[in-house]
């Protein structure tokens, strides 16, 4: 069997230049698709060789020993006008036996049919060979979001089988001295710098039970740091997105860049403060609180992993790779840094830089030697998460400018494009999430996250979550039984108000119109303001004066942060809006803007990406070179701190009306009718325009 | 205050052209000594920053800030004529607060009579400096022997004083990236790359309890692995040296290179077999063997940590630092590998590669992130402890061709020069260290280490350790009482053999003459063979002829293994003999000649080196550049593996006579009268030859 260890630069080269020289009858041509490259090769040769010589993108593990089946690849049939070729199936060898035994074992990866193992199909004439997306060592994962970028398969730890030299008492090397020569000769690392010492101390038992066959995983090219007996083609990776409420992680194949479980599990950090300033306020308060909050996360990380391993029927030690985002105090609580610096100005980071760190320095129960890279902080109030957003996103590779808000209790901001990029939080506090609203709660059954008020009778009908029905519909009495009505979710009080003010309920300066009790009981005196009733049963649930305020500061803190990054890059509207984090997936964006949340903006143009900070983890867990890039784009983001621009305060009190007290949103008013201030605010430097006149309801 | 940073390297070149370009009033010249580096410059420039520009090798711990105490010089006086100067005390500023405020409190370092602080003494007028070696980074560290090459000071892990910038929100950088620019800006410390966890989670603590003035500790001028608030240049490091029998420790001063402690304790392996082949036997006997190997040597060294440290009234977490070598058994269970593959063929080394751990990882409690650096082995039967000897006594670097032996269970032999090294392994067995001979014992109180029969009434004297007196000597019986006399050490036993040999108790081939018995009642039959009775006591010592085969397999086993790399050199003689290891320092080189251990040599050129091993983990220790050495010479080295080179049997069987049975000792019968053999052996190749008919005792 031909052992078809990558050739050095040198050789393929030079000899492919000699080989292509030639054109006697013992060569024949091979021409590579989709990337078009072509040689000239002797016939016997493997046509894996003739893919590396050529530097095609073709996967292996084996190193070509026909063990992995990775190298897959496709005949042409057919004359390749383009190519000048009659291509055949019998112009490479017949099935090998170790193809044949290769299939008659293979559970995870059969060689599909009309494929071939290209370490085994030998060049006998002149042929095209396809190289199918999944047989290549890039291959692109696929998002399922149109404008979001791929992800370019490039893990950090990569697999390698090996056939290592045995000991010869004339030259006395150790065997890890001889495990290096065999990566260098057959996968051409020639940069190892140093072994785990975990590994050292396994190594001489897999090289005798591999029978001087194994399996090594190297990271970045640099370091071995685990090893198995005879071949192995598994290797898992973790992307984990440690937030304030939730822990969501994403268990990879490394070999495939597949997601194979997604889980999450609440942060147990909750018991020691429901918001990040009452965290950072514990760890001020009590000794040794940094530390129980830091057991806290990585005791229920660790719960975790292993129920996802378990899902996934997988080992915790055959993950060997973990990537983490957070904001900067789940950044540094998950790290065991204290994180009372960042509890006050100037809100320091121990560190923003990305880290490459050990998984048991960190106390992650994951393989032995795992490597963990936590992504990059942007500033005290902008962390690991936003810089997984931005990687997700990559506003700094964006034609067109781009703003990103990521809203949780404190919306983290970006905006720009590939020129420029500004990052910003703005503290919007935790209303969005249900808090600090009367009748608010999480997002979880039973929670009313849809609302629609008729402009005429001013009478709701909303939908809970864990119920297909509509209120108004038949059956939703006995269908909601199950779960009860029992509060609302952030996306619902957002299309509650946002109903209300197109209903005229709510005034454009969120003034509850206590007029309107004569037209319906749903308005109610409540104290010396006024309420509108949602839902009468048990509990009640009404939106009060008070729940309006709480939306308005909310939403106004959000607003004047674009505004302020806006102001920076003189611009007065941009070109598409993306809402990041799991509030910003749930709401209806053209609520949103009727609310005045974000900037005016074709709607067209506004999407959801769901949870970009994790994708911004599962990036940098597939592709190792997402890693210096996001720190290179942290390092050039410049971070604008809200707190201390003066602008701030002026933007925020214009944005507290609906949708803004004074800019005046036209591309939202293409598409939907907004009330008329009925007390128009008095201009106010001259760019004060009124709402036009129209009543109408939205289309959809 | 001038800021005396380090200036960049271009710095250093540019602007001293210019400046020394310039000969106005407001330049002076100064001239360094012993360097003799010239340079002109603005008066009123330190004479630290003048040093740093022109490379003159000047210590200094807080960069130039009057703290450190460590950049101190002398100014000369009077008339230079080689450098055309006059110098003056008042060419420099007068003595500065600064430096009053340092005397005043300095405990550890004060400025001594007639020196000045360089980075305080600003250059006035043409002068000439003096750096005494003591202000020197790279200090000379002097050994004691003469032939012994001197240490330069270069340690691994250096301290840094840095004042640094405070966070700022308009430009928020974390606290470790500030700690990286102060770096840069005043080490020009450039290349760093990472900090440990642990460092960051101490970083903020130590910025704030400092008021943003710290120490950091730097490993390799690469990563930051350590942290103390303030100014600080405590920094210590541990050099070991783990033996089968005994650890030894030697606790230095990093700063100056000085060993502050040397210690030892008795290795616990020793419960699990004595010798070396018996531990490897448990760790294949017995699952687990190994890992309670490694835990009894960890558990030793651990404590003896804590007593050194204790010793030198330091805390275990300020040895920041620390080296190991050891043979490859024990350098196997150090690291916690199962030595089994160095029980029996091909001897299979783990690794042989020089090892950067951290000192948590092999379990041993220093500072948390301190580091480790386990020097490299060999061969299978060659280990780290001989790279040690390689290091300290440097036959690479000798001009003529140096045989070292490192004596103990096993011999370690080294041979050659700055040419050619080679390296080999005899199984000399444990009879030099007193085992398998009849009175044997350790070197301990009580042990007959000395030892002369006197020629002609062949009645013995001798000395044991912890009595000063000779057994012949008044008062001896008495003096001896405390200690007793209770068995007979190697290097007693080496003379009680020579002794007999030049006595002609024992024959050239070993054979102890009954027939003396007619003339001495010390010559006893015992058995079917003879013994010679040394000390008639409780317990009786007598030299066995046992105890003799016992010698000779052992010494035979030494000299073949010495010959058969002089066979690979080609050479008959070797220029110069150094003993190694404790064995090596407490014989008498002359009797292990004319026993015919080591080949024969000029007398006067055999030493004895003491415990090299360790003084090569010292060395490691001290100079960061000597690992990497260390690993090219120990690359370079060739190994002879001498169970399977056939001519050591025949090289071991005539090395079997005293001093050999066909090696003449020319230069040794210049300074010794060796007894004629009483049975000439028959010649052999032309090249035997018998001794010179003389009896007399050698001199001394």
């Amino acid at each position: 069997m031909a052992r078809a260890g990558r050739p050095s630069a040198a050789l393929a080269r030079g000899d492919i230049e000699r080989t292509r020289m030639a054109d006697s009858q013992d060569t024949a041509l091979i021409v590579f698709t989709p990337s078009g490259r072509r040689g000239r090769f002797e016939t016997g040769t493997p046509v894996l060789t003739a893919a590396r010589q050529l530097g095609v993108d073709i996967d292996s593990v084996c190193g070509g020993r026909g063990l992995c089946g990775r190298c897959q690849c496709t005949i042409g049939e057919g004359r390749y006008a383009k190519h000048g070729i009659d291509s055949a199936a019998d112009h490479v060898s017949a099935w090998s036996e170790t193809e044949t035994h290769y299939n008659a074992r293979a559970r995870r990866r059969p060689i599909k049919a009309g494929r071939r193992l290209s370490c085994q199909a030998q060049i006998l004439d002149d042929v095209v060979v396809d190289i199918p997306a999944d047989a290549q060592v890039h291959k692109q994962v696929v998002r399922k979001r149109a404008e979001a970028r791929d992800i370019v398969l490039d893990p950090a730890v990569r697999l390698h089988y090996i056939e290592v030299e045995q000991p010869d008492m004339h030259k006395p090397t150790g065997d890890l001295e001889r495990v290096y020569g065999a990566l260098a000769a057959q996968w051409d690392l020639h940069e190892l710098e140093d072994c785990d010492l975990y590994t050292i101390q396994w190594l001489q038992k897999a090289l005798r039970d591999g029978d001087w066959k194994i399996t090594v995983a190297v990271h970045m090219g640099k370091r071995i740091t685990a090893v198995w007996p005879g071949f192995r083609d598994r290797a898992y990776g973790l992307a984990v997105d440690v937030g304030s409420t939730t822990i969501a992680a994403h268990l990879c194949d490394l070999q495939t860049g597949e997601v194979l479980v997604a889980n999450g599990v609440m942060n147990p950090q909750i018991r020691f403060g429901e918001d990040l300033m009452s965290r950072v306020s514990y760890a001020m308060m009590n000794a040794g609180g940094a530390r129980e909050m830091t057991d806290a996360v990585r005791g229920a990380l660790n719960e975790l992993i292993v129920e996802t391993a378990a899902e996934a029927g997988i080992g915790t030690d055959e993950i060997l790779n973990a990537t983490f985002v957070g904001n900067p105090i789940m950044h540094h609580l998950l790290l065991g840094i204290d994180p009372t610096e960042l509890g006050g100005a100037p809100f320091a980071l121990a560190t923003s830089a990305g880290l490459t760190l050990w998984a048991s320095e960190m106390g992650i129960a994951l393989h032995r030697d795992a490597r963990v890279y936590v992504l990059p902080c942007i500033a005290g109030h902008v962390g690991a998460d936003t810089a997984g957003v931005a990687l997700s996103e990559s506003p700094h590779l964006s034609e067109d400018t781009v703003l990103i808000v990521d809203v949780g209790t404190n919306a983290e901001i970006l905006l720009g494009n590939k020129h420029r990029v500004l990052a910003a939080s703005s503290p919007t506090g935790p209303a969005f999430e249900g808090a600090q609203i009367s009748g608010g709660q999480r997002a979880a059954n039973g929670a009313i996250e849809r609302v629609r008020i008729d402009p005429q009778t001013l009478e709701p009908r909303y939908k809970v979550i864990g119920c297909e029905l509509w209120s108004n519909q038949d059956g939703f009495a006995k269908a909601v039984r199950k779960v009860g009505v029992t509060g609302i979710c952030g996306s619902g009080i957002i299309e509650a108000l946002a109903e209300m003010y197109l209903a005229g309920v709510i005034a454009p300066d969120g003034t509850i119109d206590g007029a309107l009790a004569a037209r319906t009981e749903r308005v109610q005196k409540d104290g010396r303001t006024w309420s509108y009733l949602l839902n009468a049963g048990e509990p009640e649930v009404r939106i009060t004066q008070n729940d309006v305020r709480a939306i308005q500061l909310a939403k106004a803190a959000l607003y004047a942060g674009a505004r302020l990054l806006m102001d920076q890059l003189e611009i007065d509207t941009v070109d598409r809006i993306v809402l990041a984090g799991a509030f910003g997936s749930h709401i209806d964006v053209k609520y949103a803007m009727i609310l005045g949340l974000i900037p005016d903006c074709d709607l067209a143009k506004v999407s959801s990406a769901g949870n970009a900070a994790g994708t911004g983890a599962r990036i940098a867990l597939l592709n190792k070179n997402a890693r210096p890039e996001i720190e290179r784009v942290v390092r050039q983001i410049e971070k604008i701190e809200t707190a201390v621009e003066p602008a701030f305060q002026a933007h925020f009190v214009e944005a507290m009306g609906f949708p803004h007290s004074t800019a005046p949103y036209p591309r939202l008013r293409q598409s939907v009718a907004l009330p008329e201030a009925k007390k128009p605010a008095p201009p106010e430097g001259g760019e004060q325009r009124t709402g036009r006149r129209r009543r109408a309801r939205a289309a959809g």
